[in-house]
């Protein structure tokens, strides 16, 4: 690889990043102006622009603080990267160069619409609702009320450990007004906006298998408690996104039970049927079979039509989806067509509410996919969850044994991030644990120092960081530590007696939370790399002059700082100080 | 970036490239089994696969000399990597991570119909046939017997310098005829096919304006002229390649000028005009107005109908197409639809000949172009021809001052080659110079030893190396260095009095190009690095357990080899020895 990441001295000279110095205006139109700066001491340049398939070289100009020009805004992305005359070298997405980059290393940025103001950096809280709280116990599943793949479904009391053998089986009764009654106590903690595992009615407690995308759970407490719920929020000033369930439906739903009886109906057409009678599926479960968007009535019933899904609940007060297995979603049992559903999608959603927030699941590398203008964001495990899982616990979200240095942590973060087009990289649902994979505290073993310096990341990270429930309070599984598993043991209920609550930990989460929403170059900085050593991770964040140091040690370690403020300690500091685990330094102007 | 090259170390451990012990078949059909395997002494670990937008695990099994597994080809390209279970890295296109890679450093495995045999590794000579032999003197053209862009033409006596004020003006005379006549002095080179700049009857002399897409221009000998040249190089087992130019035609087409004439003509759907009554031209050049491939009718006339010139010269018996700036063909101005019109172009060549070459100009990073399936290969400008001269010479293709370092010029070879299908690694066009940049030499200031450095590296590098007519004797421009300029200057005729040849560098060329014939490691083998420093540059080409180590050294270094074959001395070696220039050693067994 030629392409190099900066070392801190060029840091200091060469900076390009979503924020008002550097790009202005931040979203523009396709075809509008936009300016260009590069901060940097460099006095003389060119623009490297790709227009049309051709790469363009245009000067730039000379002004306070870099060089800068102003560019039509030709596609989305606009891709580019400088050349700099003097020190002979191309600035590129997150590196220079002595030889033009590849356009992987280009800068992508997008044109309106992209990201909605309100999820820049905002705080996300997921909720998986069977487990979160019981707030209406009228509303509750029976024990053996129905029955779910041949056995009968298990009523679990609150306090009971979740189980594997009963899987999806055990219900809590965890419900909205649960979630509703706790919002002071989510606000409290400092978060902005929920994002809730799916709430259709559903056979099974995750309720990825639905049976009806217009309504809510009556074991939720119906469509009243979801009214209710997202009124109290908004009033609030929060906001809730929804699980959006597109690549696939449950099995007893009507439409696959139809195409299951009558090969002729036109539901039949939405699923992809073999010779030997079975069907594509989420990764060949019978229970979840797959949607055929090859189908114009697919596309027409779950994400274009005026009563599809996509665009009911965003009308009903949803504001924004997380998209489920977004990169499976296609035709024939294929992702084939998957970007242009993803846009369909997005501009579905933005029609109903121009400020909806939809991201995807994207479980694996999301550049290529976000690239292509298509989502607002999506969850990172790739780019951040799972490097810094696996740098601080030594396993992969498999269970794989893994060896991840702090060094190659930080390229990882920082290959990804700077992949990224420029207004996503403040929307990456960034996060550390889900209802899909082991939590973190567990993966680390319980100890609590990794687990407060992960969330030190994912709250000093650009993104919108996610906790998942009870993260905040030190939930752990109840498995062996051999036994890798997230799904169902990740999937414990949030214990309301206050004494099982690691109050260290909610603190801390309370505090970052509190920092990162007073200081905007936290909550919405560019990013650039300061010093990385074998036990030490260190980055800038940077918003309209604003300049905060983030550090996170491994070991006890000596800083030299110049003139700022301790955000945690909340005082005046200077010189060399000795730190270990998180610090985070605003500079004195 | 957490991506990490090879050391060599590693190098000798993990290995995967295009090559029989790696992939077999070499290019299986969509939906046949392949079996991709790993060189490693690693014994346990798994492909990671993406398949339909997921990753899949997929376990390993242990072979002599490394890992297998056997796997149907979902998708075109095939994305994948590898994971060591015990070494506990990711094996990556040209590298090892702990983290998982991007996609953009998965392996990119094509399926069929892929690469023709004959063009892969083949040696190619291009001409600009009015500079190459004047063999017919009664079709010359006559001074000022039309007038271009305003002015009369200008007819040059063979041996006077290009002038840059006559510009496309001046016609020496060079015609097919000529050409024909050499094919003798082209095979002694070794030289395996042609590559020649239009012929097509053109009012300029580079012909990139062409009047008429179905005949041979008169002034090379028309029609019969072609005819007996490819007679003459197939009856040879030559090939030859044409120049096709489907971005843009020449202003003085009859169907260029009914369209400014009628604008309701179908002709003018063909056009991207402007409402000032300009038009999408090449650069904004007048004289090439661009063709709108939104319209049918301009994909039917030129791709795609019986008569359309991607068809024709293919039924005359050309054996491929190099694609002029085939990065901006594409719909009202742009280069949208750009990768389907590529496509299109090469499934109708290879319609009129299964075993039809091409490449395309791609004449910025052309890795993400040809990820898509399109083409079988690039002019290789990005990945080799700049980095290799710029590290050479200190300036960039526009003149610009740069500073690449060995360290750097190898770095991008290789970012370059390992992000390219495996399949078109072997058939990109690499090259030193061409019609549109300066020549080699002269931006070397002369100096034959790193010419033949230079040289040295394009014979022994994958792909389907290119060789600019003049360049194997040495020949030079008449310009300043300080005046950096290519065109007309790179197009000075080619002398045939032999006393002006440089001997040492047509031996040179020779010699290189016969070991490569010799030798299938050097012809096809895959690529690895050895080791790299300030003044030395090294790799391997491995071929069916054929190794050959090549060095290029720029000042004397001592060496420490296994036994090994001097290939360019003919002589075995072992141990310290000492090298400045070229090394070439293939391994005994």
């Amino acid at each position: 690889m030629s392409y190099r990441p900066f070392a801190i001295g060029e840091v200091q000279m060469h900076y390009h990043d979503w924020e008002p110095f550097c790009v202005d205006p931040l979203t523009p139109e396709l075809g509008e102006e936009v300016t260009l700066r590069l901060r940097t001491r460099a006095k003389e340049g060119y623009l490297i622009l790709e227009r049309y398939g051709e790469v363009e070289r245009r000067p730039l100009k000379a002004v306070k603080g870099g060089l800068e020009i102003t560019v039509p805004m030709y596609s989305s992305p606009l891709r580019y990267c400088f050349f700099l005359s003097r020190e002979r070298c191309y600035v590129s997405s997150g590196g220079s160069q002595g030889t033009m980059p590849r356009y992987d290393r280009f800068f992508h940025l997008l044109s309106a619409p992209s990201v909605p103001e309100w999820a820049v950096g905002a705080v996300f809280y997921q909720i998986f609702p069977d487990r979160f709280k019981n707030g209406d116990p009228s509303n509750e599943a029976k024990a053996a009320q129905w029955v779910y793949e041949g056995r009968p479904i298990v009523k679990k009391g609150w306090d009971e450990p979740v189980e594997p053998k009963f899987g999806a089986h055990q219900h809590y009764g965890g419900d909205l007004e649960g979630i509703r009654q706790e919002l002071g106590y989510l606000q409290d903690l400092g978060v902005e906006a929920l994002y809730l595992t799916p709430i259709l009615p559903s056979p099974s407690s995750h309720r990825y298998d639905a049976l009806d995308y217009l309504n809510t759970d009556v074991r939720l407490g119906g469509n009243e408690a979801f009214e209710r719920l997202v009124a109290d929020l908004h009033a609030r000033g929060m906001k809730i996104v929804l699980d959006g369930v597109f690549n696939h439906i449950g099995s007893a739903h009507p439409d696959f039970q139809k195409a299951l009886k009558d090969p002729d109906s036109p539901e039949a057409g939405q699923f992809t049927f073999h010779a030997d009678g079975t069907y594509a599926a989420f990764f060949g479960v019978k229970t979840l079979p797959k949607l055929d968007y090859a189908n114009p009535l697919t596309v027409e019933r779950w994400l274009d039509g005026y009563h599809a899904p996509v665009r009911h609940w965003i009308r009903k007060g949803a504001d924004g989806w997380r998209l489920d297995v977004a990169h499976q979603i296609g035709e024939g049992g294929t992702d084939r067509g998957n970007t242009e559903l993803l846009r369909l999608i997005h501009r579905n959603s933005r029609e109903e509410n121009p400020e909806a927030f939809v991201f995807g699941e994207l479980f694996f590398d999301t550049t290529e996919k976000l690239r292509q203008h298509t989502l607002d964001g999506s969850m990172h495990y790739a780019g951040f969850a799972n490097p810094v899982m696996e740098w601080l616990s030594g396993r992969n979200v498999y269970g794989w044994p893994v060896q991840v240095s702090t060094q190659e942590v930080w390229a990882t973060l920082w290959d990804h991030y700077t992949a990224l087009p420029l207004q996503v990289r403040q929307c990456m649902y960034t996060l550390l644990g889900s209802h899909d994979i082991p939590r973190p505290l567990w993966r680390l073993r319980g100890d609590v120092g990794k687990f407060k310096l992960a969330l030190g990341l994912l709250l000093s990270f650009p993104g919108a960081p996610g906790i998942y429930y009870g993260d905040e309070i030190g939930l752990e599984q109840a498995n062996d530590y051999d036994d890798f598993v997230g799904d169902p043991m990740c999937r414990g209920t949030f214990p309301w007696d206050e004494r099982r609550w690691n109050q260290e930990v909610r603190s801390w989460v309370r505090q970052l939370i509190a920092l990162r929403k007073a200081v905007p170059a936290l909550r919405r900085g560019g990013l650039q790399p300061l010093a990385v050593s074998n036990t030490l991770l260190s980055f800038r964040r940077i918003y309209a002059g604003e300049e905060v140091w983030v550090y996170a040690a491994l070991e006890p370690t000596v800083l030299e700082l110049p003139m700022a403020t301790d955000l945690l300690a909340g005082r005046e500091v200077s010189g060399r100080l000795e730190l270990q685990g998180l610090g985070l330094y605003r500079l004195k102007r």
